[in-house]
């Protein structure tokens, strides 16, 4: 299932499920059937496996034959960020060669790191598909985009094994790890990656099992159509499974929580020379089968 | 006003007014006006200045004069972290000499930082008053403390100035800054900082007028009853309006978001030997004005 989060005209924010030509609205088609439906995507998470069966069986059959007013056009609808994470953990230096292009441009080592590089973004950074990313020029001028598969946890994980660990994911999505790299605080990237809108979410989180292996899914991004990343998920140092078993070894994810799992090799920073985005730049990151998140940058002085 | 979320007996939290010898629930209170408040802190806080005025009015009367069911004595109650913040912001390095004794110990530059040093810690790291810091032996042997000032935002700040910061200010606790100094990544401190239990926060909120003012604290910290950091918040490097200015020239802080603004000199890496916490320890962080938070270590492998 896709699942969204949107507006239509001047409603307030709906869960829906699309299926390329159409969304339908989950809460307002389990109503015309008597059951219900959370109507926003982090209380969808949080109801479990119940609420994902419901959903499949009500959207067993053809849109056409849905209640009025449940099925939208997809050009009708104003896609939004699919949900607020609790928290967003992003993994730094998770593909080989970005630990070699940031070692030569960004003061890392050179060395592949022996644990997972973790770090935090609030979720006031959070923004929608189609969003603008904020270009600040008092702020920055070294303004970086970061593609990434982001894995969306659907049970609590605390001490998890990699063994178990798949079962706590829900669903994928896209991150576009933004950061202003002249905005890192004594070496902490917190700041340099946590600003409002520098981190674009979406367009869908597509549950788990429509993506039958996370770790074999190309992610490339284009900037004003020139293709700067391209890399498949293959490539990460620390799979998906070892993310969660690390994390969850003293800190709790909770459904929602969202990790962004590393960018491959191609930012800003290691072209030569060296690239940043600007006011009126596009950027589009592409995941396999989740889609593509597209966000301009604009003035945000 | 000293706010606590607290239980009795086998309730569900509540939003207390505390006073020295009764906790008064406030939401019970109001109802038995026929007035409304929230009945936990977020929302209080998010409420405003009405909320906060109600509250006021409400408990000018004496704790004896209060209807059946409201007042509780102090030591009936059981206090917990007074919110769940949205986000949680540390400011490394904001106290001179622990610039120093952190460049000699902790691989930090003995320069004094030119810009606020910023860090994230996420909600689930946060504990309350009495409840155990985790030590778990197998991820961490250098479990340290930092006793610090928390501030707590009252009102939505983007690009606020200095002048205008403390009015986004709710009021004040007492944050204590756990670090397992062993899991940083690559430099970063989210995962050495952000574990469960590692951000003990309490046992109060006091609100911003019952503080004259806040770069005038003494603040300290005692391991098993020694005196290990003894400061005053007038001895911050970037003081609190610098602090909400800078973070809100690119990131927005939300009411219920909370400033952690700084350990002082006497972290246990620049002990001489170094002194870590152990199971068995109890760590109390007092600020001035707003009271001790105490926290026993267990081993939690």
């Amino acid at each position: 299932m896709r699942l969204v989060t949107y507006t239509v005209g001047d409603s307030s924010p709906r869960l829906g499920a699309e299926d390329g030509a159409h969304v339908t609205d989950l809460a307002a088609l389990a109503a015309a059937a008597g059951v219900e439906l959370p109507g926003d995507l982090l209380s969808f998470v949080r109801a479990g496996a119940d609420a994902l069966d419901t959903a499949r069986e009500l959207l067993a059959g053809a849109p056409a034959d849905r209640p009025a007013g449940t099925v939208h056009a997809t050009g009708e609808v104003r896609l939004l960020a699919p949900l607020r994470p609790g928290k967003i953990i992003g993994i730094g230096l998770n593909y080989v060669e970005h630990v070699a292009e940031s070692s030569r441009t960004l003061d890392t080592a050179k060395e592949l790191p022996d644990r997972p590089v973790l770090f935090g973004k609030p979720a006031t950074a959070v923004t929608g598909p189609g969003a603008p990313i904020l270009h600040n020029a008092a702020l920055t001028a070294q303004l970086d985009w970061e593609c990434e598969l982001a894995v969306v946890i659907g049970r609590t994980a605390y001490k998890v094994s990699e063994a178990d660990a798949w079962d706590h994911v829900f669903g994928y999505s896209i991150m576009n790890d933004i950061s202003a790299r002249d905005q890192r605080r004594s070496g902490q990237w917190f700041f340099s990656k946590g600003q409002d809108s520098y981190a674009p979410f979406g367009p869908a989180v597509v549950t788990a099992d429509e993506i039958p292996d996370a770790q074999a899914l190309d992610l490339s991004l284009r900037v004003n159509g020139d293709v700067k990343q391209k890399s498949n998920t293959r490539h990460m140092l620390f799979d998906i499974p070892r993310l969660i078993a690390d994390i969850s070894s003293g800190m709790t994810l909770e459904p929602g929580d969202v990790i962004s799992t590393g960018s491959p090799s191609g930012v800003g920073a290691a072209q030569v020379p060296p690239q940043y985005l600007r006011p009126g730049d596009v950027v589009e990151a592409t995941v396999e089968r989740i889609g593509t998140l597209t966000n301009p940058v604009i003035d945000a002085r």
